[in-house]
This record gives structure tokens, sequence and C-alpha cells, in this order.
């Protein structure tokens, strides 16, 4: 969930000059366009960790926004009136009228949140008011509500770092600042609010109201990216509204289309990774064998007939895979496991439902599949070649996670595994399997396509990682470049998370 | 749930002899259109008690479809190979492909229904099975699987009739019967399935996957109904498929459009009331008196602070309404109640989600407050003047209950009165309120025209009836003819539902 935002974020003064100014206008624009049309309003759901920047990005909407048509809507403990009635009246009476953005400081999921890090709910409680947000949600967006649910991101460390120069001597604070967790103060409540952080991410990142995580580090970075995504709800809004307006119906003015604005640099998991590492030929044999051993010494016990393997190979093209698998494969019983390579669906495959395919290769308990590429294929591939529709591979993130929680209620062990190498070591590789003869089969002119689309698909990883890694079923990134090293992580990682 | 389809039906043989054949052609029709569109498959879920015929309609279904693209999914208690996989293997691996119908014997509902009834699971463990089902439902109709859900309905007594009678004297049976709750025998666990299974159609009849009633009383009657059903699915899906096709794509044959059928003479909860029932003015007087006590009694005792009353009044037009709440009042502290006037949106509630309006006007905990007309309006006149899209008053049923399972779980008692009155007796009130000028106010064109579509609104009365009754909040239908009987028991019923 946070694994980019917890990367260093950084955006100049200048950068932020130059996009402020287009941004603000086309927010503007969108806010009225809202406003003309409406059919539908839009609640901005501020979370996140105390420190962040919650009240600063509040009162950054207020500068950029037209504040006539912008309703703060802020809930601390319920007052007695709150309390006299059923839980969700509070925020049913603040509800936004169509044309209107809200902005929800404290939203429906502090209490439930807040209940389970404190231990008074517990985990079956909280599954049941993350399901009945759900609903709710699903209710609203029905209605012409749309949900931006962002959460800022700071890592704990720096959180505190900030609070504290934030106070004077005399214990007041220089500026005021949205703090809602300050009363989560032992070990054991942070470890839960986290736990559940997550969980809540898990259940509640539906296809039609996911969670965006923005990190906080960077202040400029944070306003640009939150009022980005505002800009996106506001404009899909907009297309959503349109069929609704009866042709020839002024519209405010004309616009020419916007132009698609340069992304934001955004820090990613895989530029982070150190390519360098390496082993040399006497320790990568030496692991190799004792990881192997382990392996081999944990699924023929007698306690993994009870239990199942599924290992998801992913990486760059030219990364290694293959090489992996053949050390897995080498310490497994060969009648107690299969490899299933995945590329185009087969007609038959294509004509069920996208899970299908991998559900029907699923192992018995006691045996282990390793998959060859995966169902990850729907937020890689078919989202940076638009083999499906955007709000196909949207909901994927959700649906793939569902079908992981079932496999790991199932007692499956799930193993994710990204081998990742430079665009450098690819083009070598590439290179290299041209010119040798028994290598040639292996490189194709697809490769090198997709190599021209290098950071669509690292961008599409980036997302990945952050939106399915789970703390059941998580993604470890290996570092690749070196094939002795990747091969001995792919394996210690797969004897760690059975022995875990 | 089972309200209407607990009453007698009746389907002569010469009706059924009529109706038959074009069904049947138009549902082999229907089936070959999704065959050749390859874009949509269809689920269909039989469920229901034993004996009210789920073999029958099965093979019905193989009677009147083309068998080649029919797959019978049936599931017992998990095969060893089923044991030892993740719970939905089994349903995945039977998925029908695009083009093809299922149908499902014994679906993915008996675990958890079943469980719930031995007592093996308990409340919070079925609700989250429910929402896992939820979950597994809405990817696949994401995917393009569709999903029609009958339960077939046979009352307990009639049910056991008929499996006795195809008992032989040695034990065997005539002929061959789908048994899937036999070693539920206890009183405690049928009541136990009882429960569970209206808690699973409140939680599992969504929008886009309702549950639907199907009497199994009358073989000729089930069977036409449930196959009017599957046609009516079939045409959804071919509907929602034609946007998909390519222009100028050959279909298999050009058709008239089909006609509508006349509808099947359906037995509704509002024809079977007796409204002949009255009350003697001594007896009107001295009930009413009693029922008005305890109900200050109760509304003013110190244990009603930490409870709310809601009171839903709802009824045919002149159907004594005004009366009644006048009669509630008297018995109330004036400070503590409020009585809510339903018309139509004002400009403002128009502007917010459907049930906002209602919201708002929540009593707090420690009052009352009765809708003189009420969110109900969604599923009656803003159905048939089709003030909404169908798809609108559709998800308000699984709404509706939700919001009233808030205010149940906020501890407010609901209570919903539908006062009926026959189409003579209306009559005679409309010209009576005409000849009468301090009633004159009271009848407008609006009530002359509501009253030509006096059946269509029967109809929406009766599914309301149906589809939003639950336990905590169940619907009263009070035979209002005579205003002093009805006045009685709108009285009792409130009395009894607060001592519940």
């Amino acid at each position: 969930m946070f694994e980019s935002a917890a990367l260093p974020h950084d955006l100049s003064k200048e950068d932020f000059e130059r996009i402020e100014p287009r941004l603000r206008e086309d927010l503007l624009d969108a806010q009225f366009d809202l406003l003309d049309a409406k059919q539908k309003s839009i609640l901005v759901l501020i979370n996140g960790s105390d420190g962040a920047g919650k009240g600063e990005l509040l009162d950054r909407l207020y500068e950029w926004l037209d504040p006539h048509h912008l309703d703060t809507l802020s809930y601390f403990a319920p007052s007695s009136d709150e309390r006299k009635r059923p839980t969700y009246w509070r925020f049913w009476r603040d509800m936004p009228a169509r044309g209107r953005i809200g902005v929800v400081l404290g939203s429906w999921y502090h209490p439930a949140l807040d209940g389970r890090a404190r231990g008074l709910i517990d985990e079956a409680a909280f599954t049941q008011a993350l399901n009945e947000i759900n609903e709710f949600e699903t209710m609203l967006a029905a209605e012409g509500v749309m949900l931006l649910k962002l959460w800022l991101y700071l890592p704990e460390k720096e959180a505190r770092r900030r609070l504290k120069n934030l106070l004077r001597a005399d214990g007041s604070r220089k500026r005021p600042v949205v703090i809602e967790w300050n009363h989560i103060d032992t070990k054991k409540e942070r470890k839960r609010l986290n736990q559940a952080g997550l969980e809540m991410a898990d259940i509640t990142s539906t296809g039609q109201a996911p969670w965006h995580v923005v990190a906080g580090d960077n202040d400029g970075y944070r306003d640009i990216a939150a009022g980005r995504l505002l800009l996106d709800a506001l404009r899909r809004a907009g297309a959503e509204t349109l069929p609704a307006r009866r042709a020839g119906e002024k519209v405010r003015k004309s616009k020419a289309a916007p132009k698609p604005e340069p992304p934001l640099k955004t820090p990613s998991v895989i530029a982070a990774l150190d390519l360098t590492q390496s082993l040399d030929p006497d320790a990568y044999r030496e692991e190799l064998r004792r990881h192997q051993h382990a392996l081999t010494r944990i699924t023929t016990a007698r306690s993994f007939r009870d239990r199942g393997l599924v290992v998801v190979m992913e990486g760059n093209d030219a990364a290694g895979k293959g090489g992996a698998i053949l050390r897995i494969r080498e310490a497994l019983d060969p009648r107690a496991f299969r490899v299933h390579g995945v590329g185009a669906p087969s007609d038959e495959e294509r004509a069920h439902p996208y899970l299908w395919r991998f559900w029907r290769k699923l192992p018995m308990r006691g045996q282990t599949a390793i998959f060859d590429r995966s169902w990850y294929g729907r937020v890689l591939v078919e989202r940076v070649e638009g083999f499906c529709s955007q709000s196909d591979w949207l909901r994927a993130y959700h649906e793939i996670k569902d079908f992981e929680r079932q496999l790991e209620r199932a007692d499956y062990t799930v193993v994710k595994l990204w081998l990742a190498i430079s665009k450098e070591e690819q083009l070598r590789r590439f290179e290299l399997r041209e010119d040798t003869p028994v290598k040639r089969y292996k490189i194709t002119p697809e490769d090198w396509r997709n190599r021209d689309k290098w950071d669509d698909y690292e961008r599409a990883v980036n997302d990945m990682v952050n939106l399915t890694s789970t703390s059941h079923a998580p993604w470890t990134l290996v570092e690749a470049n070196d094939k002795y090293f990747a091969r001995v992580k792919v394996l210690r990682t797969i004897v760690e998370a059975l022995e875990g």
C-alpha cells in the first residue's frame, strides 16, 4: 500500500510554480462545470497520518477552488445530538447537494479504525464495519455522489518529528494541525492501527471508490498530486454527466480540449532498487544449496500435506525468470509441482471470467504451482497494451486481492516475486540472445516492442506493488542484474514465507 | 419474502397449454441469441425447499432449451478432491463459457445456510460468508456472468406431505427428488434455517442479482413463472450485448419485436385480505382507549429514552391514514413526536441522494416520528409513474432494508403499516369527499389518475411487502374498509411492536 509513498518525493519550487497556475485554472473550470450540470457531487475524504498535512491540503483546496461551492465536513467524537441517532446520521445530514464539493475530515472510516486500534471491537466486527462502509459507498455512487478517498502518508518517525517541530515551549502549536490519532499511543495500539489500515485498504478499495495514497513528505508534491486526482475526478463526473444534459443546452464557456499535463515525477519502488547487488560463484553455490535443502525439507514434510504453495514469478523480459524457476524445480518432488507458463489466453479461457484460467490451475493442498507470469497480467500487459478497459484493470486490484485472500484462508502460501533488471542490462541480454543460436527462440519482435514501453510498464509495476502487497501475500522485489544474487533471493524468499 | 408465495397459486391446464408453446419458442430464440453473441453466460440458481420441485424445474428447462448448450452444475458434500482446494474452486471449475447457460443445484449458498442451521458457524461468520458471496457475484457480473437466483417456496407442511407421497412402502422413492435439507431435522435447526434464509435474502438480494421467489404449489405455475424470469434474463443479456456486436454483423434470423405476454395471475397479499372485518362503536372506543393508554405508558416510560419509534404509514388514497395518525398523536407526548407528511421532493431534496430527506427527519432516541407516506414512495409512486429508472427502484429494495437495519441497530422500533381499502370503497369515499365542502381539499385530479392505475399499484405493493418485510421491520397490512377496525389494528400493531 505505502511502498512508493515511503520513498522520498521531490518537486522543486520552480516546477510547482510552473504547474500550479494551470492546475488551478483547470480545477476551477471543472468545479464550475460540476456546478452547472448539477448532476453529481463529490466527497473528498482526507485521511491519513497526523502531521502528513491533512489541514494544509484542506487549506490549499480552499485556495484553489471557489469556496462558495465547497463544504468542509469535519467529524470529532459524536456530540450528544449525534449520539442520539444512528451512526451514519451525521454523514447524511452534511451531505453536499449535487454540484457541490465536500471535503471530509474524520470520515466514516475513523470510528472503525479507532475502535480496532484500541481493541474496542474485534476482527469480525471490524470486517463487518468495512462491509457496511462498502454498502454505503455503493449506494452513494449509484445516487450520483462520487468519492475521492485520499490517504496522506508520512513515515511514522518523520510524522512525529514534524508534530514536535510545531510545538512551542509552552505546549501551544505554531499553527493548527489536524490531530486525529494522538490517543493511539501504545506500541500495541499503533501496530493494530497499521494492520487495520492495511485491511481497510484491502476491503474498501473497490473499483468505484479506490483509495489513493498521497505522499506527505513534500508539501508541493502532496498538493499537486491531490489536486490532479481531484481534477481527474471532476472531469470523470463531467463525462458521466454529459448524456444527462439536453443537446444544445448552453455550456458556461467553450474551452479547447485540455492538453494532457506531463506526469509528476513519482518515485518508483523499482527505481529505488539497488541493482548492483551481486554474489560470487562460491557464495552462490553454498547459499543456493542451503535454501534448496530447506525447500525440499519443508515441502516433503508431513505437515505440508495440509498446505499449498503458489509462487508467482513476474519480471522484466529477460530478467531470468526461467533460470530461477529451474532452481526451484530442482528442490521440489517432481510429482508434487506444476509450472504454468502463462501467455495469451486460449479461446476457451477468453470465454470465461478473467480469473478462471488461474483457478483451474490451482494445486491441491500438499502441492506447489509455479506461475511463470500470472493473473497480474491484467494490471501489467493488459493495462499497458490496452487489452482490457480501464475499469476492468482498475477493479482487478480488488478482485486479485480477494482471490489471494481465499488462497490464504485455504492454507496456501502465496509468494509473489518481481525480478527487476535495468534497461541497459536488458539490452545487453537481448543482444546476447540474438547472437546465441540456442537462445534465439527466446527473443521476439514483441520483446523489443515491450521495451519501448519501459516507462509505462514501470508505472504499472509500481501501482501493482502498491495496490496488491498485502500482509499475507506481499510482493518481493528481486534485484536481478546479477543472476546469482537473484536466484538466491528467490529461493530464500520462498523458504522464509513457508517458515513464516 | 414469502408473503405472496405462501398464497395458493393457480394455472389451469388450458392456460398452461396456451402459454407454454410461445414461451418455449421465445426461450429457444433467446438461448441461441446468447450463444451467437458469445458475450455473456447465465447461471440459474435453483434453491429452495425440498419438495418444491427443484428437480422438476430442472427437467423442464432441459425440455424447453437446447440441452447441448446447457450445463447442470450440481454440488453435494465436497469430494476429497474438492476438499483439498479453496472452497470456491469447484464453482470456478464448472463455470460455463460465454454463450452457455448453467443450472446450479446446491450453490455457494448451501454451505453457509447449512452451517448456520446446524450451528456450526456463528452469526458473524454467517454474515461474513454472505458478504463474500456478494463479492463473488459482483465480480461475476462485471465479467459477464449473469445470475438468475430462484428460491422455490412451498409451505413446510405441504412440502413434507409431498415428500411423503413420493415414498413407496419399501422406502424407495417413486421418482428422483432433489433432497438437500433432510439432515436439518430438529425444530431448532429448522427455525435457524428459516431465519438464516431471510437474512440471506436480505443481504444478497442486490440490485444486480436479486432473489426471485417462485411459488412451488402448482407445477405449471412454477415452471411458467421461472421460465419467464429466465426469458427476461436472457433478453437483458442480449440487450447488454448489442453494443458489443459489430454493426452489420449477421444475426441468426430476423424476428419481429416480441409482443408482451399477459402477466401471470399472481396471488397478491392485498387481494387475500378480508376487508369485511369491522368493529362496532362500543368495542372501538373501548379497544382504542386501551391501546392508547398502553402507547402513552410505553413512550413516556424512562426506558423509552434509549429507544426511538418510527411509524411508516402507507396506504391507498382515502384509506384513512390521517384519521389513524390522529389517534396515534392523541396518545403521544406532543413534545416528543413529529408527523412528516411526505409529498413530492423539494429542489434541495432532489439535489441529494434519495434517502437523504428521510435521514434528516429521523427522530432522536426517546422520540417518535410518524411518516405519512415515506421512503417507500421509491418503489410505489416513483416506480408506477416512472419518476425513476427501473434500476433505481430495483436497487431501492436493498437500500431501504439496509437503512432500516441501521435504524434497528440504533435501537429504533420500525412499524410499517399498509392501509388497504377496496376499489369500491375508495370510489365511495372519493365521491363523499367531493360532496363534502370541508373535505373537498382532500381530493384532487391526481387521486383519480392514481385510481386508474389501481392494478399497477397493487402489483407494486405486493412486491414491496414481499421484498422489504424483514424480521425486525415487518409490514402489517391493515384491512381499512372499516375505519374503526383499521384504527384499532394500527394502534395494536404499534403497541405490540414496542412491547416486542
